[in-house]
């Protein structure tokens, strides 16, 4: 598959969009023209310098408000797009983007249009250009591919063809039904974007609000799959208009949508095999094809090569989650609190060891050496460290040197318990992770990771999480407690969110739950939780406000939170071990009572022991924190029957108590 | 009128909220109930705060999803009000708002929800307490707030009143006419808010997008004036959720809201009367009020106590502009290259200068001196400096020192021509402006100002903008040319972007145009310009993303654009002189061809000086931009016959070429 993506998706000037898209791996580009006008190299300095980088220039875009006018408009159109396809000329280029009038047009008559298309492609013709007819979503005349097609089908003329874009397409809810009627040779261009679920008008949702397949609410695959099926055969090419990415530096952005493709033609290539071995059997009718085009009989025409990737099922569960520290007595202390025991030091490496809480592990390195589970990724190519969380980058002694004491305390990484390790390390090098390097003995079992997008690691290990064998690198220690890592919440920087949310999705077969904005002091908080199907894996992803708090500290709390059988027990164990619980208002206790119909006798061990509670139709849920160490902190949950919230109505109270803490107020 | 504020308005902790209402100068504040449950403080604590702060606790809110359920449900709901009752009287609060029904209810028949209305009636007198209904704009049964009081009107309860909330009823247009058919005093409560003119969901628009009067584009003076006629005389409070303002400094949030409705009372108080005036005068007919209720027979029925503000008209034009610069070398050379002519030092003060244009006037400070024309700054109160640029605050001699050479130069204020200083410079106090600390020789002109949000200083000149009395001080060199100073293009620190029109709304009568979005290399820059109706100010505000490369550089540019008769005379003096202009790219000018039919001639007259070119329907506008020395580059602009703007489609070049000199690529 000819992967391309436009340089308006990216930030900076026309040079630095090349290189970097040279870099991720794609394929072409297609040339967005305001960043040509406002370039100072000309357009045949552009043509050398991508030619240099092995890219191919795919389209011209865009050419606005050209048909559906009177002849005089006509003749100055024309005018026009001549100019632009002298220069395409000079660019090397041989296919435009025409986009359906939103402004001029006062003609909606399809004859005259057809017409006015026709003497277009005889035009371009001249010039050995094809012009791909695009429907807007809030064209004046035209605003449904459909519609689009019907016209180009009607110009009958060999230069003129049509462009897909998903997003003109979904945002509308169009049936996709008649894709399938259009010849793949007759698509001349497809262009891909993904979108949150929003309510609002179509042009301000396509502006500001884009982002790359696998980051939004589409089902990119049925829509790829669709046009697959045409025997569509150029560039699949990413079009994202995205405030964020807008800012976010380029080569990331660049990374980011290469991946959103390598995902999707991977799924993909699922999709259309399956329906191929569904077609082959004799029956369009199982499920699997049901919602695609049913009415094809040739699924082999798909000239789209479509490479698949290793395969990764969701992970089991966590093995362990490791922490960073330059305070080993506080955060140990703490962990001890919680009821973990120590297992072990590690054997070879003397400044790391190991706890557990049945299946709860928590790996600390104490961060003034330099032997932790990898080595110094201060010396690797990690992605740049978090915007709002200094700590969430890998720390180097340097920094913690200059730091106030525990403030090097901080989440290094998560460790995976998947089916085939070899196979998901694979996989997240296709899809553009950076490798953890690491010091490896010969004797110990290997585990390799990657950096997620917040700089912290992803570490994939076989099996199930239960007891892995990496564990007797620190010797043993049964425990056969019911208790495991509930889930892990992390501190997103800005402008990576959507990234962060593709990644887990991508390289770990996570799901996107909805996401929802949590209120605290300082702002709201964008919170979205990735999870695996059966809750083994559970992620907030958090977006803290950029306030002046958030900036001045450099620091939004990431914590891990743990699952036990009885909350109380743990708290005992707690309040005996002299643990420091993050205080709970006497005021929430008195706002519970009115909401729920609690027993007093429930309410009274609740509020003596800090503990938070939560209901929904399925269960119950309690919970208690513990004070933040650098940029950690804990959280106990009990969950009792089906409940699978994360407490969200408290959220804000304990964002309210560790704001009274930061400030001292 | 009685001043309130919702604490859902301000960042912080509910302690912080209070006092910073408080000092702001409210009277009163109603209490989120969130912002109660994450408090540590008790009801009675909280309670006797506020008696000490001065604050009134006017409203408790919101209570949710009472009315329209069944008989169990309601038991429920009853026990449940109850507790928020109790709660109430330990806060020593007696009114309520309840807000109608959008999630469990299930019942939409009038009588049903009467009776539940007056049940709660009876409950809520035993508490002595008042219950505010009000229509939700996305309430289940009840969205609209005529509908809300026809409920209220039929339960016919003491108890039971209605409350007013702009939003909810501007965000759906509906018809206000009805408001003059409620009683005055069954308005328990009345909430203000503005937004943005958006098409999006209600919800989100409602949760996200609100600001305060002012800010957005409704017109709340109309509102307001319609309550008031009914005879109200209770709190005029704002409830506005704001995702920025929930990031902002406290503080100035608070003085923001209570600039917006000393700002609003004072044109309702200006609106009554006119209203008055015109049915006393036994017309209902003028111009004036043909919008307002009309079949009101007693506009002396005005309750609240409207206090008017000293009138200020639009200002008259532009005395100067002021800037610091520590090289003044670079930056007076490029000043003179532009054709000022120098005029000469101030008498008193050796290290301050003016040099003028025609009428465009800039006033040059050393800024390693401490005469500046006004005294140094940093040890007023002046608002915290801006987040995106530090040239826009107030620099000291110790920032300079350490800076790199001409980062010191930046836009330090600029002078207004006004009818009347004095009543400028009161009505700025009184809406709550700090005043900028200065030295006065006993035989100077008082100049007095206050400082923008951004850190700047707006001072006020009695005059026309020609040739004002205080040039004197510096000699006198007569200048007739025709040039002046056409716009000002300000850099607004993130979060305070609204603060900033209505600061220019309210402060110098400026209207605040459609804003838009202008793309850059580094982020999408949010533009809105500030204009006086005849074009005398102009003042484009522009919020700068922020991105790697902003955050690095701590600085976005503002500019100085100055009017010109001929723009090639301009540009002819400014080449002999050696200007270094900003280039514009060549594919520009390829691209100004195909857009425009312009003759070849002038063309290569534009491109051979950097000459960018514009067109509308009404004129032609021709400009050239100066390299950028520390935040500061000036704007020559030629505008030939009736063009207004400000040659938007040239933004991006201008972005896209100063990217490029800032990161030397």
């Amino acid at each position: 598959m000819r992967t391309s993506i436009a340089t308006v998706c990216l930030s900076g000037t026309l040079d630095e969009k090349l290189r970097a898209a040279a870099q991720a791996g794609f394929d072409g580009v297609e040339i967005f023209e305001q960043d040509l006008i406002v370039s100072p190299d000309s357009p045949e300095a552009i043509a050398a310098q991508a030619a240099e980088l092995g890219l191919t220039l795919d389209l011209f875009q865009p050419f606005r408000d050209f048909e559906g006018v009177d002849e005089e408009q006509f003749g100055a159109n024309l005018a026009r797009v001549e100019a632009k396809f002298r220069l395409m000329k000079r660019l090397g280029m041989d296919t435009m983007l025409l986009c359906s009038n939103v402004g001029t047009a006062t003609i909606g008559d399809d004859g005259i249009v057809v017409e006015q298309l026709r003497r277009l492609g005889d035009l371009a013709e001249r010039y050995g250009i094809d012009v791909a007819y695009e429907a807007l979503a809030w064209g004046r005349f035209v605003s449904e591919y459909d519609r689009a097609w019907d016209l180009v089908k009607a110009a009958d003329h060999p230069r003129i063809g049509t462009c897909l874009d998903s997003f003109h397409i979904l945002s509308r809810g169009t049936d996709l039904s008649r894709i399938a009627e259009i010849p793949g040779e007759k698509i001349f261009f497809l262009q891909l974007a993904d979108a949150p679920a929003l309510s609002m008008d179509v042009l301000s949702w396509s502006r500001h609000h884009r982002v790359f397949p696998g980051e939004g609410a589409w089902d990119l695959t049925d829509f790829l799959t669709r046009v697959a099926l045409t025997g569509y055969a150029g560039p699949v090419s990413l079009e994202v208009f995205n405030d964020s990415f807008r800012q976010a530096d380029t080569q990331r952005t660049a990374v980011d949508g290469l991946r959103s493709l390598r995902w999707l033609e991977a799924a993909t290539a699922d999709r259309v095999a399956d329906r191929g071995a569904a077609t082959g059997a004799g029956s369009t009718g199982t499920a699997a094809v049901t919602d695609g085009p049913s009415e094809q009989d040739d699924p082999g025409q798909v000239h789209l090569d479509l490479q698949r990737l290793p395969e990764v099922a969701e992970p089991r569960g966590v093995d362990y989650v490791e922490l960073d520290t330059d305070d080993l007595g506080a955060l140990t202390r703490q962990i001890h609190q919680l009821g973990f025991r120590f297992v072990g030091f590690h054997r070879t490496k003397p400044h790391v060891q190991l706890w557990r809480r049945g299946q709860a592990r928590i790996v600390v390195t104490e961060s003034t050496s330099t032997d932790a589970m990898s080595v110094d990724p201060a010396v690797s190519t990690a992605p740049s460290s978090s915007a709002i969380s200094t700590s969430s980058a890998p720390g180097t002694s340097a920094d913690v040197a200059t730091a106030p004491i525990g403030s090097g305390t901080h989440l290094r990484g998560i460790g995976f318990a998947v089916a085939d390790a070899d196979a998901a390390m694979d996989r997240a090098i296709l899809l553009q992770a950076t490798e953890v390097p690491r010091d490896q003995a010969h004797d110990e079992e290997i585990l390799r990771g990657v950096f997620a997008p917040d700089g912290s690691e992803v570490f994939f290990g076989d099996g199930t999480g239960v007891d892995p064998t990496w564990t007797e690198e620190f010797g043993n220690v049964p425990d056969d407690r019911r208790s495991a890592i509930d889930h892990v919440n992390l501190a997103q920087p800005a402008h990576h969110y959507d990234e962060a949310v593709l990644f887990y999705t991508s390289l770990l077969a996570l799901h996107a739950q909805a996401s929802n904005d949590v209120p605290s002091p300082s702002g709201l908080v964008r919170s979205q939780v990735m999870a695996s199907s059966d809750g083994a894996i559970r992620m907030p992803l958090n977006l803290a406000p950029r306030s002046a708090e958030s900036s001045a500290t450099g620091d939004y709390p990431e914590h891990v939170a743990l699952a036990c059988d009885d909350i109380f027990t743990a708290a005992a164990t707690a309040v005996s071990r002299g643990l420091d619980f993050l205080p709970v208002p006497e005021n929430y206790y008195e706002d519970l009572e009115a909401r729920f119909d609690l027993m007093p006798e429930l309410l009274q061990r609740l509020q003596e022991n800090n503990i938070l509670y939560d209901r929904d139709d399925r269960g119950e849920f309690l919970h208690f924190y513990t004070s933040t160490i650098g940029s950690v902190f804990f959280e106990m949950v009990e969950r009792r029957n089906d409940y699978q919230g994360y407490g969200a109505p408290n959220a804000p109270v304990r964002l309210a108590a560790q704001h009274r803490r930061n400030t001292g107020r």
